[in-house]
């Protein structure tokens, strides 16, 4: 079975281009951000609920590979993918392209650790992680 | 006797430039809240000790007018007022300004209300209230 | 007639909110920016061929006035109007809501100047002006 | 002998928060870039100048590792190497510490890849190859 992928769509606002007449390379962790909240929706959940809940996500890892360029107005695509889940880490790996065009822009992974309110890392509950886990399209 | 004035200075980073080669007129607003977090340490505490005290200032209001564009790597001197302090709210005035060639780019305003942590707007302490109040440079 | 309303919505970013658990004020201007995109995509016309044909509008003068906070994850609308229209100028209008809620979140307006490449202050070409001027809703 | 260090210090701003508490994530990217533009300054050019030159670095990839959390008004330190130049490309890794305490928050490291002015691949200058690649601390 292939992991779920849910799709985002949103314009390249002003405030994120640079003088190089592009988007600002960080603003991809930003638009991973965005994609990530839309794919634990998918879940019947919001990171909302999560962190309402006491379960947050901080991110520990990113990684990025940036292939063209985006522009102001451009329609962006994040589509983001479960791409492993331990018993305290979710690793998301994100797909972003012209939705336009089909260009992809930039594709990233990051690896976010379940912290409590205290910032003291802690397992997700069980049902939690294995509704992450289903994501993943395997038994892992 | 003149109000007290502070000034702090930094550069503009590339991630505040837009595509119009300037810094993107929003990080004005940013570089107020740097004036004001300076112009408070002057006062012999922070804003920092002050929001962990339950002190919690809320901007309520801004206006800006910009005069001349600051540019990459251009180091900015923001020049920070107490306009006026009320028992339940602060004006803070800033004069933003190219510190190489002095040139003025933006003036500015900000009226802060003063919340707690449950974000109910709440009188400041007396002794505070006198402190900032000793800042305007009056009897106010 | 009663001025064309533009309205545009989006969920607040991660990344825009801060340790007061509400968005940061500055955003604001950002989603602006973003209502008055919107609106002068609505023309007929779009800002991004606007600079490409050399007409750049740039921020003058701003004025916010903060009501309510906004959440992360909330559904924020911009509702954009043109209030005013010189040979130079032109003034956006902006409320901003909870979609969700409909609470009145923050009320602003932003003054642009038309500006060339070079950074010279210039003119609308008369037909952009008149198709601006269309929108303020009288004969101004 | 080892490579050259250039060391940058600034204090967290409250619009860097999240609510978290801590500063958000994509920030570590654009204090990099602080991190990037000062180092670049400690060669006797600065970036400001090489853009001018028509010499655009854009970033590539990046990678980040996250630690330990900065909070608003923090003293960050960040320390910039250069790792490796080709005749293209150049990598800068960074150290992100706490100023006050010295703890270790993160660790990144970017590729930059030179462009001109129309976003082509482009080498770098002899000249400047070789003065980027003596930062490096061998014969690299």
């Amino acid at each position: 079975m292939p992991p779920r992928v849910s799709t985002v769509e949103f314009r390249v606002r002003y405030a994120e281009t640079d003088q190089m007449g592009v988007a600002y390379h960080a603003n991809y962790l930003i638009w991973c951000e965005i994609g990530r909240t839309d794919h634990i929706r998918g879940l019947g959940t919001s990171y909302r609920e999560m962190e309402e809940q006491g379960i947050i996500l901080a991110v520990s890892e990113a990684s990025l590979r940036f292939i063209a360029s985006a522009r102001y107005d451009d329609m962006i695509r994040v589509e983001t993918t479960t791409a492993r889940v331990t018993s305290r880490t979710i690793v998301f790996d994100y797909v972003i392209s012209n939705a336009q065009s089909g260009v992809r822009l930039a594709t990233a992974s990051t690896t976010l650790i379940s912290i409590d309110k205290q910032g003291k890392v802690t397992a997700f509950p069980a049902a939690m992680r294995a509704r992450l886990a289903r994501d993943t399209g395997d038994a892992s």
